[in-house]
C-alpha cells in the first residue's frame, strides 16, 4: 500500500467511523447494540466506504455528502459477515470471536439484521447532507440489488461445496455476486451521489468489477502456491475444504483420467495427507490450470487499470489507481 | 369479519399476491428462492398491506400507487417470522414446517436476508408508479425505523424470559415494537405515500398502535381464560413457558407472598400441574389482574375506534373501522 492512500484510507475511515459510532452508539437494548457494534469494531481497513467518498470526489462530487453512503456500505458489509460466520460456523473473525461465538445465534441473527436496517438508515441520511433525492433513491436501489446478489452468491457458494461439476461461468458469477458486488456497488453508489454521469458510473463499476475478480482469482492462486505464513492458513486449505476455486475447475475439466482420480482423492477430504494434497497441487500445475488463473488474473487487472485510465488525471484517479493495485497485489 | 371487510380484504390480497409473486419469481439459485416463498405463498390474510393500500385511499391516494409499498411491508413481516422462527426454534407457522425446519439453518437465514432485501426492492418500485420521491423517502425512512424496533423488540422479549422483575412501562414497550410497529408502519407508509398531511398520517398511525397493543392484551387475556378448543393450544401455556404478560406482571406487583408464591412455582415451570396451573390461575384473578388487562384492553380499543372517527365517513373509514374490530376482537 502506497503512503498516499495509507493516508488517505487513516483520514476517510475517521469520518467514517464517527459516523458508524453515533448510528449504533447509545441504544437499548444494550445486549443488542454491543452485538451489533462488535465486529464493527473490531477493525477492518474500511475498504468499501473509501471507494464510496473517492468516487464520489473522482467525478466532482463532494465527499462529504457521501459520508452517510459510505456508512452505509459498510454495515451492508458487517451484517452480510456477521450472518455468513454463522452460516459457514466460524468461529474467528479479524482476530477476535464472531457474533455469534460470543452472543449466541439469536441475538446475532438478530444483531445481522439490525445491521442491514442501520444501513439503510445510514443511507437515508444522504437527505440531510443534502444529495438530490432521484441521486439516493438510485443508489439505494444499487444497494438493494446488490445485496439480493450477494444472498444469491452465498447459496452458490454453499451448494458448489456439495458438487464437483461447477463450470467456470457458473464460478465467476458466484464469486461476482458474493466477493465483488458490494465494491462494484460501493464506486456506483459513491459516483452516484456524487452526481456522475452514466458513463463515469459504470466505468467505476466495471473498474472495480475487474479488480474484485482479480482479487478472488489471485486468492485462489495464492492457496496452493503461496508459503504458509505468508497465507496464514496451510497450504491446500482450499482443497481439503472442497472448495471449487477457478483452478480446480479448469483443472477437473482438463485433467486425464489418473490426474482427476489424485485430485478427486484429495479434494473435499479432510483427512488428506500432505502427500495427497502435494500429489493434487502437481496435477493442477500439470494441467496449467495455475498458470491458466494467473493469465487470467492478469488480464482482469489490466483491465481493471484501462478502465480507470479512461478518467482524466486526477488525485483521486491516483488514489483509486493505488487501491486497485492494492486489491490485486500478489503479496498477500 | 364482515362480509364487505372479507371481500376487500379478498381483493387487495389478490393484486398485493400478484406483485409478490413477479418479485419473488423465476429467479436463480432455485433453492433460495423457494425457501424465500414458502412462508409468503403458506398463506396470511395480508392485513398488512391491505392496512397500506386502504390507508392510502382513506387520505384520498390512489391505492394503485401503494402496491408496492404494501408489498414491502408483507416482505417484512415475512422476514421477521422466518428469523423469529429460527430464533424460537419453532417448528410450524400458518399450518406448515418453518423455513429452516425444511431447507436448513443457514439457506433459512438466507432467506429471510432475502425477503428484507426484497422488501427495499418493491418499495422502491414505487418511483415507476409515479409516487413523488419525497414521499418514497419517507415511507422508507418509517419502513427502516419499523425494523430497527422490531430487532429491538425481539431481543427485549428473548431477554424478558429469563427475568421476573419487568415492569410495566417495559412490557408495553416491547409489545409496542415487536407486534404493535409494523401495524403503525403500514398505515403511515400507505397514507404517506398517499400524500396524507401530516396530522392524518399520525392519526392514522394512532389508530393502529392503540388497535395493536388492544390485540396483545387481550391475547393475553385470551392465554388464561379461553376455551382451550378457541385458542388452540393448552390454557396456561403462557404461565408455563414462563411469558412475562402484562397479567403476570401486574399480579406479581400486588399478589401477597403466599400469591406470590403460587405463581412463581407455575410461572416458566414447564412440568407444572394442572391444579398448579390452576392455582396460578386463580392468583391472577384475584388480585385483579385480569380484569386489569380486560380494562386497559377496552380503553385502547376505544382509543383506536375514537382516532379513526376523526376522519371523515367514508367506505375506508367503514372497512378500516371493521379492521380495527378484526383485530381487537374477542372471539379468536
Amino acid at each position: 500500500m502506497t503512503v498516499d492512500l495509507l493516508s488517505a484510507l487513516d483520514e476517510s475511515s475517521k469520518r467514517v467511523n464517527a459516523f458508524l459510532d453515533e448510528i449504533l452508539s447509545g441504544q437499548k437494548p444494550e445486549e443488542l447494540y454491543k452485538a451489533s457494534r462488535h465486529l464493527v469494531e473490531a477493525g477492518g481497513k474500511r475498504l468499501r466506504p473509501f471507494l464510496v467518498l473517492e468516487s464520489c470526489r473522482l467525478v466532482g462530487g463532494d465527499p462529504e455528502k457521501a459520508l452517510p453512503m459510505a456508512a452505509a456500505v459498510e454495515l451492508i458489509h458487517n451484517f452480510t459477515l456477521v450472518h455468513d460466520d454463522i452460516m459457514d460456523e466460524d468461529h474467528l473473525r479479524r482476530g477476535v470471536p464472531t457474533v455469534h461465538t460470543l452472543y449466541g445465534l439469536p441475538t446475532a441473527i438478530n444483531a445481522g439484521d439490525m445491521l442491514f436496517a442501520k444501513a439503510y438508515e445510514a443511507a437515508l441520511r444522504s437527505y440531510s447532507k443534502g444529495v438530490p433525492l432521484r441521486k439516493i433513491l438510485r443508489a439505494l436501489e444499487v444497494l438493494t440489488e446488490t445485496t439480493i446478489a450477494i444472498c444469491e452468491g452465498q447459496t452458490m457458494d454453499m451448494a458448489f461445496e456439495k458438487r464437483n461439476d461447477v463450470g467456470e461461468e457458473e464460478y465467476m458469477e458466484m464469486i461476482e455476486k458474493k466477493t465483488t458486488a458490494l465494491l462494484v456497488a460501493s464506486a456506483e453508489a459513491g459516483a452516484i451521489v456524487g452526481s456522475g454521469s452514466t458513463r463515469d458510473v459504470k466505468r467505476l463499476g466495471r473498474t472495480m468489477r475487474a479488480s474484485g475478480l482479480a482479487f478472488q482469482v489471485i486468492d485462489d492462486v495464492l492457496g496452493v502456491t503461496a508459503d504458509e505464513k505468508v497465507l496464514g492458513k496451510p497450504i491446500g486449505s482450499d482443497i481439503r475444504e472442497g472448495k471449487s476455486t477457478l483452478i480446480v475447475l479448469h483443472s477437473l475439466k482438463h485433467a486425464g483420467k489418473r490426474q482427476r482420480e489424485t485430485l478427486l482423492k484429495a479434494l473435499g477430504n479432510r483427512g488428506a495427507t500432505p502427500e495427497e494434497i502435494k500429489g493434487a497441487i502437481e496435477v493442477l500445475g500439470s494441467t496449467g490450470s495455475i498458470d491458466y488463473a494467473l493469465r487470467k488474473a492478469e488480464a482482469l487487472k489490466r483491465r481493471a487499470r484501462r478502465e480507470l485510465e479512461g478518467f482524466p488525471p486526477s488525485e483521486s484517479r491516483d488514489l483509486l489507481m493505488s487501491l486497485v493495485d492494492y486489491i490485486v497485489s500478489r503479496d498477500r
